[in-house]
């Protein structure tokens, strides 16, 4: 723990934000304020709800609203422009005007991107902002993986960047020593895949900056020794919701057969813990949330359905990318000016 | 079963191929002769290592050739070009020379896909050839999935024309009356993805032969009601291997945990049956293999580790190809000419 005369990392929170609000948000603002002693948290929420759940207001602020932006906003833009004394928007503009370091939100994916391009705005030298959530993986150790959506397209000079980017996140955030780069693709060796991608993998092989891995299939994706798992925004989507989509339905279908037999069904009490076990190691909850890479602060972003434990770690990594200076790092690392011509 | 005056279905089947040649082939083609009144069958294979194994040569011809394609083959082209005494290529000349209906092989995929371009050549109303897989679903009928990685890119025409033909395999073939086509995309809703997923939706949706069902998000794939699920080879490619790596990954992550406590470990002797069912259910065996679509003939590609219970089921889908002529009802659907300027 880091005491003395270093300076506190001042943590913004979204308090209204995701599925349960402050029920989830604030247990885990308290249980963050216990584990470091180097934060400040301001909890941007409904003073309300928000006084019953805290027990100690000890390095605790509350910046009242009572706005929330809906889990279900269709029109993110419209949402952010509007939205000026929602606690998500509020949380932000603390950022941009330096009274916060760091943020933390569970509100909806989409609003948390684009508002963080209309408030906190772009790095000068990075070209695009990119969702990079931790994946589960078989080691436990998690695996990040950007892009997941914030831009369907990306030319092989956005994913070199972006290759920088998550290799300081993953060293400064996530203690990872030496993070692999591993460029997802449909064969392992050179030259597979479509243009964009044998270009890519051109760059990052010649790249002083990232330790490159090279080309990694899907079906390695949870048990890969890779680190870091490169990919455009559509395609990461696409192989997230795909991870996500099977281990729940495979889950779903585990349970009918179980459901189905006498003996089995016995079976499963006695096995209860070992699948409750389980369902936590694919849940990723331990493992921090997605970063916004690419802005001017640090912004990570918690599953919308996330409890108190999820919320807890998704503050853990914004204080160790401000604690670590991640943005800082990645800034030396990187040409002054982003890409011209986008 | 069709017995009496119909015409007879020559099924040419790669004996050779897979993992474990002969000791799947020769006990899959026992069984469809069983089962089915109204097929031949020609092993091309080993017949020193065939005849031990069959007991019965009713309708079973023997072809004989002792050479094979590596399963480990790097460069199909060249392996199709040098292999003319190659069990493979001799299945496929023998439908190029109408000798055979259709074929069934559990080779090296980039060879079938390219042999099948090579020997059999490409349909002319055709632009591409797909490869289109069968995939586990969660009511147990499964989906056709296409393309897996026969075209890295694909234009929204050639996507068009692939659903046209996954249509008409889906009824004839699969036995799903109104078939629904689902275009993989980032979110449901109109206007999700890149350009070319967008123009694939407008051209999808005015499209008389198909049932258009809209996009399909990753996370709903083994769970969704539609019965074709339609991509570009490398998102396809992707998103297979993702579900397939996912599925082996947390069956690996489950028995670890399993293993870890006395009373899981006799939970797991009870529930031994339901695991195996569910084991059974991920696996895709009795859904029939992969289909080449596009080509002359009907191509059924089995897995490469197929037993003889799955390649069986791959046969039978052969078999109802070519009893509802899945083919020529394609070919009546489509335009008389590939599309210009592929």
């Amino acid at each position: 723990m880091d005491l003395g005369d270093e300076k506190m990392i001042k943590i913004a929170i979204d308090a209204n934000g995701g599925d349960f609000g402050v029920n989830t948000t604030v247990p885990a603002a308290q249980d963050a304020i216990k584990a470091f002693k180097d934060i400040e948290i301001t909890l941007f929420g409904d003073e309300n709800k928000i006084k019953p759940l805290l027990k100690n207001s000890e390095r605790i602020t509350i910046v009242h609203t009572d706005k929330t932006i809906d889990m279900g906003e269709h029109d993110p833009v419209r949402a952010i422009r509007n939205g000026k004394d929602t606690s998500l928007v509020m949380a932000m503009k603390a950022c941009k005007d330096g009274l916060c370091d760091c943020m933390v939100t569970n509100g909806p994916t989409q609003c948390v991107v684009i508002g963080a391009h209309l408030i906190i705005k772009k790095l000068e030298s990075m070209s695009r902002v990119a969702l990079c959530p931790v994946i589960p993986s078989l080691d436990g150790r998690g695996r990040l993986m950007l892009d997941v959506g914030a831009n369907v397209e990306l030319k092989p000079e956005h994913l070199r960047e972006l290759a920088i980017y998550a290799t300081v996140l993953a060293k400064e955030a996530q203690g990872f020593e030496n993070p692999r780069v591993g460029l997802l693709n449909i064969g392992v060796e050179e030259g597979k895949g479509r243009s964009v991608d044998k270009e890519t993998y051109d760059l990052l092989k010649d790249c002083k900056e990232i330790e490159f891995y090279g080309n990694v299939e899907t079906k390695d994706v949870l048990s890969t020794p890779c680190e870091i798992l490169l990919t455009d925004g559509f395609t990461g989507n696409m192989v997230m919701k795909a991870i996500e989509g099977t281990a729940k339905t495979s889950g779903a279908m585990l349970k009918e057969e179980i459901k189905k037999g006498f003996f089995s069904k016995i079976g499963y009490l006695f096995a209860r813990k070992a699948f409750k076990r389980y369902k936590s190691r694919l849940s990723g909850d331990e493992v921090g949330g997605a970063m916004i890479c690419g802005i001017n602060n640090t912004v990570v972003k918690a599953h919308g359905a996330s409890d108190p434990y999820a919320y807890f770690h998704a503050i853990r990594v914004a204080r160790n990318c401000c604690k670590n200076e991640v943005i800082k790092k990645v800034v030396e690392k990187l040409p002054k000016e982003a890409l011209q011509n986008e």
